[in-house]
């Protein structure tokens, strides 16, 4: 006989549960053990079965008889949730933050809204005036292999974008040990076409994303912000680097291909001993961080669906380079498995309840 | 507190892993809360760390550190599994079958080796004599929502087929009720490409297979042969139906639609209040069997990567004919977690256990 | 040397240019000896050049410097067009119809507007009244392998749909020659996700689309009314099928299946001659039809950018059934490809003028 | 009346024309007034003919009642061919193109083996002795934009690489220039499965490219001696650059995105006028390249299917880098439509003869 562990039943709330965020949070907390999943809104679908919108989730006890509630903090409050979910755009994240806090409500931020700890860089990176600067300063980044002691405690908890999560994984590590040219990072990302997420676009029909390979949003990707504001945390000197995403034909995953110089006076066979030790050092405590190795090339399709990141490196002495590669699923570790594996910190529970899916 | 149930720690051997059958079970099984993986066997791959050959797996507790065993009984016997999955070849599956069962080895076996009754029809469609008749009768064709009893205490599963699944569960009623014509049956399937096996053919290539649509296999594919096995069963008279499979870029997923009239003598009027009732009432049971209703259209993307099958269906008054549609996983419902159902069954735990995915 | 003809030069215009039937248009006028384009018309993309909405056309010296005109009559006219092509949806195609085919301009429309002869018809599949029942006398339902003379000398088409051209080219001549029951026919068909246009509809998003396998619009889908129209005439006797189209995730593309049964008195034997014959004897001048013969499997890979329709049969001794299949790219020989072999016809050029691509 | 030229008529083979390159390179030569093709072989399919192998080609005059020949020289020569391409692997191709070349036909090679001038790096990168390298000093590596006069006059042309071709054009005017740093230069590039031929091989099945991202042959892929060759003269220095590849789930298609810092003394102002001015100069009288300009992100889905390779750029003033972009079909500007360029400028015809498809 296997044991199997008793869990607490936390009242939870999804608001705004309609994308594709939403939707893998939603089947993440069907089959949580600790969810107990009180409030779904939705202002699109508002008074709807969650069922009927989500054929997926069919026979779900968990969700069955529940209908979206309207996109409201009184729908939040009247269901008793003590943890909510926000998966919304940007800019509206902030005015349910701002009063469910002030209810005493946990928050988990999927949004852009409190990943800056400068209003002044949200202002130049997302175009308007930050929402809620006051909320900023309690507001903790979540990425849990990072600061997982302030995501324990935090009220307010801004989980990572999906592109930001790919690139500080592998990179934060090299630039705390100061191993890498914090100067020299440049990046080549390749995201699947949810990553752009369910809007009414002709430009994400299928018969235009089908069969084409196309950048977009370089030099200044609104990620960007994020990653730069967390690289230069750990390298303890401002941070810049290039990034060029690119959209391709799949539905979902992240693959990141990193090029970096070592700093000064590192050489390469150094470089080659160091990069291995620190990342496994980093990571040895991460149940979601799979290191490759050196000359392992990450591909998406093991880790789409799940909550892993998987990190290879090569090094390429030709041209004196450590190239870094890695793959997520942008709506898993780049978004709505990553905002569990905070929920579980925030509430105690071990990191790995509920996202051990392969 | 919710209270978990506690499982038996069931033994369990998995022969011929590395296919495209064999990951999906070895990711139920990972998942399984009762399957204790004691041995799985690769010729291909014997020696090498599971989790090497498939990265997914990478980090799952269950096969870490577990290397594939070269694909013989002896494993199997000396890993003391008192349970087999095989999923292997047509032909092959027998070979291992036979011993196991003389060694008292509950076997599941996802061949088609031991689906048919009449070792003179597997000579028919699949071109050589059946290697081992003797064990036929035994057999049971493990369709659980149909056959639940005799699973319950079966030594030899067979395990049915990706197609005669998505068209056995719509049809199986409507047959038994005599509301549908036997005669009247023309089927056009859809199936991803993994059905087809990890074969190195070109004709499966990513770029053959990509951008197109094409039948295949008709007017007599081999799985005809257990559909119509099991279709006359139900009817108590032989059924022959025309039935054209077709290979589409998807990876997962089969989609059936059944085109059939009703019998003599009954109205559509009657047709349509009956198909309603006597399908409910064939599932109402049955936890993965999802009545999407008239007019409701499955969809293969609602279904993959689960145990549930989508059946919907509308009446052709213009014509009078009846049209079901189904949907399934052809690696999910259609191999691999309905091996998982009925191993379920055979040891006495919830049908579901380890199955409820969304 | 190889002596190349001289072509005329036909002042042609394209009204509605920016949708995907539209885009291919405009290739395949651009690849024509004959096509003078002059007015390309787009409500949306009014006063902007072509090929900075279609970059596939940078480089194309027929529309460098062409702007789109607004999609208006007088920009027609003005332009001293002969010929235009209409690319809009239903019921906006009439208002263009009217007053070009008053002027004297030919037409060839690819909506739906002038197929049924019948404008009841109309209004029962499309919900409105027929917006100018008194043009659909002179309109030739425009399917040059069974119209051409009447083709050459309309100043109305109305080129077929993607699915009807699919299902007709196939079964026209075994109607016509009573071998097939007309009451036995049930057709499932798949096309691509270009067939349902570039429209801001999630549901068309590609992460909806990938991955996905679903049937739509049964029984009663649109175009059923002009399949039935034509099937009918074939037969000269009011013939209704059964249909089930379905969306796959390619970008184009259709494969029909077609289940039909031999006329009373037709043997299988017989059946297998005379299919063979019939269809060789129909398209034996027909250019753009292939026949893969008995056994014959036609995949849209092989047709997709070409005006082709391949088609191949099975015949199911088992079951008393014929079963064809053909496969066209919807947006090719099930659309604008199709139209240019009208515009051929009608100027009395070569019917391959422009269209011999492989 | 439009008058069209007239043609020669020259007697061409296809040596190894059942790959990829070679289907699309037999497309075009259906399609190509000067084209007389009197010989294809095929070692696989010898005998057989041309529209049964390659159902797309049936009713291509062309090709119609031609088979494919065993591949041997006798074959080319007793057709009386006076050009000749291959098809072929590295290593076989030069055992064709000696033999060849001794009798006088003239040679597009569409392999690595006649790419590079330098047989020691040859060995390097493909891992054997050059089979021929006494033919390495005639060979004219075939970049039409760059070497037209020594294409014209060539016997022997080594058509370039898929990846060589989409990095080498964006970068070349720019390093002759001298406006960018050799040493700068990390290229991420990502390209449709077809690019790995038409094997055999598991890792290639649709199943495993489909939904997958991911890098491979980093840090030294054979095409990198062959972009470094090139890149090295235009710069009249070694040039050592980064180079990842990516296999994606599309067929066709090549988009590379290029980082690259301004020489030393070169400002960002500067830089942003002379790239402009530099790749406008240097492709103003080249019909298949496009330049999207600054801010302009290339596409593949615009080129695939054609010879046109598009490229634009944008300069990152936050981190001081320059990052080009480019886009072309792996299988027509990367490969087979490129050769035809060669074959067009050897045969002093319009270099767009038969290449000008949208």
């Amino acid at each position: 006989m296997s044991a199997a562990s008793t869990f607490p039943s936390i009242p939870t709330a999804v608001i705004g549960a309609s994308g594709y965020s939403g939707e893998v949070l939603m089947r993440l907390l069907i089959g949580h053990p600790a969810a107990d999943v009180v409030c779904v809104t939705s202002r699109q679908h508002a008074g709807k079965p969650i069922d009927e919108i989500f054929p997926r989730f069919c026979g779900a006890s968990k969700v069955s008889g529940l209908n979206f509630s309207d996109a409201t903090v009184d729908a939040v409050v009247s269901a008793r949730a003590t943890c909510a979910f926000l998966a919304l755009p940007h800019g509206v994240a902030a005015e349910f933050a701002e009063p469910l806090v002030a209810q005493g409500i946990r928050v988990i931020d999927l949004s852009a809204d409190f990943r800056l700890r400068d209003p002044a860089v949200y202002e130049d990176f997302y175009g308007h005036v930050h929402p809620a600067p006051e909320l900023l300063a309690q507001a903790v980044y979540g990425l849990p292999e990072w600061r997982s002691a302030e995501i324990r405690s935090a009220q307010l908890v801004a989980s990572p974008g999906c592109y930001p999560t790919s690139i500080l994984l592998p990179l934060l590590p090299l630039l705390k040990a100061r191993l890498v040219d914090p100067e020299s990072i440049a990046v080549s990302s390749m995201s699947g076409a949810s990553g752009a997420g369910k809007k009414a676009d002709t430009a994400l029909l299928f018969a235009e994303v089908n069969e084409s390979l196309r950048a977009y949003g370089a030099p200044k990707h609104r990620h960007l912000s994020e990653i730069e504001q967390e690289l230069s945390f750990a390298a303890a000197l401002p941070v810049r680097i290039s990034f060029v995403p690119h959209l391709l034909p799949v539905t979902a995953g992240i693959a990141s291909t990193i090029f970096c110089e070592p700093s000064t006076g590192v050489s390469m066979d150094r470089l080659a001993d160091e990069v291995n030790h620190v990342l496994r050092d980093a990571y040895s405590q991460a149940p979601f961080v799979r290191l490759r190795g050196l000359g392992g090339f990450p591909d998406t399709k093991h880790v789409v669906g799940t909550n892993f990141i998987d990190i290879g490196w090569v090094l390429d002495n030709r041209t004196g380079r450590l190239i870094l590669m890695s793959a997520e699923d942008n709506l898993g570790k780049g978004a709505a498995s990553q905002a569990v594996q905070s929920y579980n910190l925030m509430h105690a529970l071990p990191e790995t309840t509920g996202l051990m899916n392969f």
